[in-house]
């Protein structure tokens, strides 16, 4: 069981990367464990997802080294990304990869992972607030709940060679929830396999937009509506859409309707 | 939208519950934001899956009231929950909902949310870690990989009426990768189900009892001999089960035995 994360010893300094979750933007969303990590760092290579206030919490002298992968404009490669990891270890100072929400949800981490172990760079991974819980708490509603879903999906809607293939079938059910991720440029894709499926166009879908963060959106839709209200609201920041899910507000409003 | 919970005043005391995710149990992996909503508590009802470094950050003058509700032994029924958070929040004083992990995955928020809107107690949520994600960073894992999985599902091998029905049929695909949570005493069942709709039997399923805590225990097994080890394990602490993922030592040990 020696090489076990959890058994590497964590704080020596040197060869080593941590891997640490930014969480979804507000600062206060950083647990106490990435807060130390970043107040520690020589050098703290990130993505452009994570928010400003919390790169202002790193250590004034630390080596700030971005490395795009979100949105539009120049970003490194995959492997540029690990060459700079290994660079940065082999100098024997205190790397951080610091990474939007949670770095084991969609964040790449295994390639990173694969890049520093033949150079007997050690790494642990300090966890993150993923979009997922941030984005349902700002809806008021539960990612999973008693006599609706006993599960809930993080999915995305693109892999590899384009948009992502999944269980429609089972999503289209009534009560199933998923949180998906990456997914603005896929809604329309989404919503034609949904309603292929035999969901129905009353699904509600919520979508928010820059969660926890000052400019937060939150925009509640249907199936049937998905498309024309993302087109109306114009979204510029990372949003996290769920199938399955209205804002609480807005879903007790239609109950309160109905029973009238 | 002013129902909207993200835009209640959120510091406002009086007639206000503020529902707080404690994370798996390492007191380090608090967010920031739920570390100042403790210090600043008046009362904290708390289930027993919280653990007790956590509950020594809580302001010393606080009332602290458990409620059960995780393993053996009593614990308060829903409905006297709910009314124990009607009578504390009516008193005006900071009431915190402390609950394991994140707040709104397996957490009965609902039924709490439900209580307090009919009295006019407003609320929020503060989202923390999750077992799933605290659970994966020890194994050395991604929920997500690009190639293997572009959906992770979080499930429970419960319901109201006893093991809980799944897609067995697409869990059982090789790729797939799934967290169940409260699944020890499930995991005859799930290994049956999984077994009946075609899994392999050498499906890898990590077993993560107490993570993040002090007394972290990791299991590497698999399907086909999943009730063995568990058996043999003994595991007396909250556990995770991953259906799908081996811990990442034990993979890397294989492929180089594959390899010679
Ligand atoms: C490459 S994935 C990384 C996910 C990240 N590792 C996590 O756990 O949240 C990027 C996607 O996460 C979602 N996301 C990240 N931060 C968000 C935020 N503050 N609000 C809404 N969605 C967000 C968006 O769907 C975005 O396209
Ligand atoms: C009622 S559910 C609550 C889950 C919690 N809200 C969360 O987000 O982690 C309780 C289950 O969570 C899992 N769990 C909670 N804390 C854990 C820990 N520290 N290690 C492993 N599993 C844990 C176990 O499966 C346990 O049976």
């Amino acid at each position: 069981m020696s090489k076990l994360p959890s058994d590497q010893n964590q704080t020596a300094i040197g060869r080593h990367v941590a891997f640490v979750g930014a969480g979804p933007g507000d600062p206060e969303l950083l647990t106490r464990k990435a807060h130390n990590a970043l107040l520690a760092a020589d050098v703290v290579i990130y993505d452009r997802l994570v928010s400003r206030p919390i790169l202002d919490l790193c250590r004034a002298g630390a080596i700030m080294v971005p490395v795009g992968k979100e949105g539009f404009g120049p970003s490194k490669s995959q492997q540029e990304i690990n060459a700079l990891l290994v660079a940065h270890a082999q100098n024997g100072v205190c790397v951080v990869r610091l990474k939007g929400g949670d770095p084991t949800v969609f964040g790449r981490l295994d390639e990173e992972i694969d890049a520093l172990e033949p150079e007997g760079i050690t790494w642990d991974i300090v966890p993150g607030i993923t979009a997922a819980s941030a984005s349902v708490a700002a809806i008021g509603q539960s990612l999973t709940k008693r006599g609706r879903n006993q599960a809930v999906r993080y999915m995305t809607a693109h892999d590899m060679q384009g948009f992502a293939e999944h269980d429609w079938h089972t999503l289209a059910r009534e009560g199933e929830v998923a949180a998906v991720y990456m997914g603005k440029r896929a809604a329309r894709f989404v919503q034609g396999r949904m309603l292929m499926h035999g969901a129905s166009p009353a699904t509600p879908v919520s979508i928010v937009e820059n969660a926890s963060r000052p400019d937060q959106r939150i925009i509640s839709s249907t199936l049937a509506r998905l498309e024309a209200d993302l087109a109306k609201a114009g979204l510029s920041g990372p949003a996290l859409m769920f199938l399955g899910l209205a804002p609480r507000a807005a879903q007790m409003e239609l109950q309160e309707g109905i029973a009238l």
